[in-house]
């Protein structure tokens, strides 16, 4: 096992399938480090239950317990795995300005990549008139089409995200791309995109975290 | 002068009034450093500008240049300035479960707060259906309440978001605070969070940049 220089002997980590918690899984598989997965079952609301919410009172996932407490928010999580397990090399973790690149392109994800998609099936959080969210569930491939143009054309250096070197940013946008096909968007419309898709599909560290969802 | 760590003698900050670009301006007028601000009038569509998508080809604000190339999302520029000028003491930096906490105290206000705002006056994102458009706006104050409560509740340590120590995490969540009266949701529901945003109404670094924008 790799050791954790942030002093964790033992991570707890909450997910759930098909929820973009893949990403901090992935990197925590990725990691070498010592940790332990809860899965959670939202068709039985467990995100909801009284147990939950004591440990992440966002009812969300997801969730990393630590010896200094929970923390939550993706981009949050990938950040603090890379580093506490520096020999893995996550991220670029030495240089502010390639950090910078890193932290936005998460930041995307999260603020308008996920947040479109969310559209699909959370219309519920923004609108309460069922025709409206059914509005929105009909614009998410029109809106996820034009999120992963942009990122094919301005934001994916190659051949992966951030360049020559694998990293949390690939993690992340392959969570995404496991949506695209339920999002009625075909991935190999963008093809840099498809490309590192595949990569991490014959990886065998990813097969081991599909597989466990 | 505060010296940039980073290496950039100037940076070129562009903006827009009443957006969220306010969090990254506060923190540059903080950090002491070098820069010079570029307003852009969004009633005109400057944002989408062919001049203003060679800067950044999201269309969107705050965008931050640098002598390496652009900057965007908040979370991402908040993270920047506070590396590159360390002797501001902006936020943690030093240790990564305080860095872990501040990062998705940002990446919850980007994720989910703005994005629950947004739906006020852009749900044009998110469908082409007027009638959908005008659910989305009317159900913002309940939205925006749930956010503000559970900051209150559960990730405001105080006096300030982190504790003791003023960072980027007031900056960012100040911005917002600035939106409530439109989303017809009263600050004071919020007693810790309204004291924050009055002390820093209070401060004359804060009121220097909001006469600026």
């Amino acid at each position: 096992m790799a050791a954790n220089t942030c002093g964790d002997l033992m991570l707890t980590f909450y997910y759930a399938p098909n929820s973009c918690a893949l990403a901090s899984h992935l990197a925590l598989e990725h990691s070498g480090g010592n940790y332990k997965a809860h899965k959670l079952d939202f068709s039985k609301g467990e995100q909801r239950s009284s147990e939950y919410l004591a440990v992440n009172p966002k009812g969300r996932v997801p969730a990393l317990l630590t010896r200094h407490g929970v923390l939550t928010e993706t981009p949050a999580i990938l950040v603090y795995i890379a580093q506490c397990f520096p020999a893995a090399s996550l991220m670029p973790l030495g240089d502010a300005w390639q950090f910078a690149q890193a932290q936005s392109f998460n930041s995307y994800l999260c603020s308008t990549v996920h947040v479109a998609h969310a559209h699909r099936y959370r219309g519920a959080r923004w609108s309460d008139d069922a025709a409206a969210i059914e509005s929105m569930r009909i614009k998410v491939p029109q809106t996820m089409k034009a999120c992963m143009q942009q990122i094919e054309d301005d934001f994916f250096k190659g051949p992966f995200v951030l360049g020559e070197d694998y990293s949390v940013c690939d993690m992340y946008l392959f969570t995404i791309t496991q949506w695209l096909e339920g999002d009625d968007v075909d991935v190999n419309l963008f093809p840099k995109v498809a490309a590192m898709r595949k990569r991490m599909l014959d990886n065998p560290v990813v097969q081991k975290v599909l597989h466990s969802q």
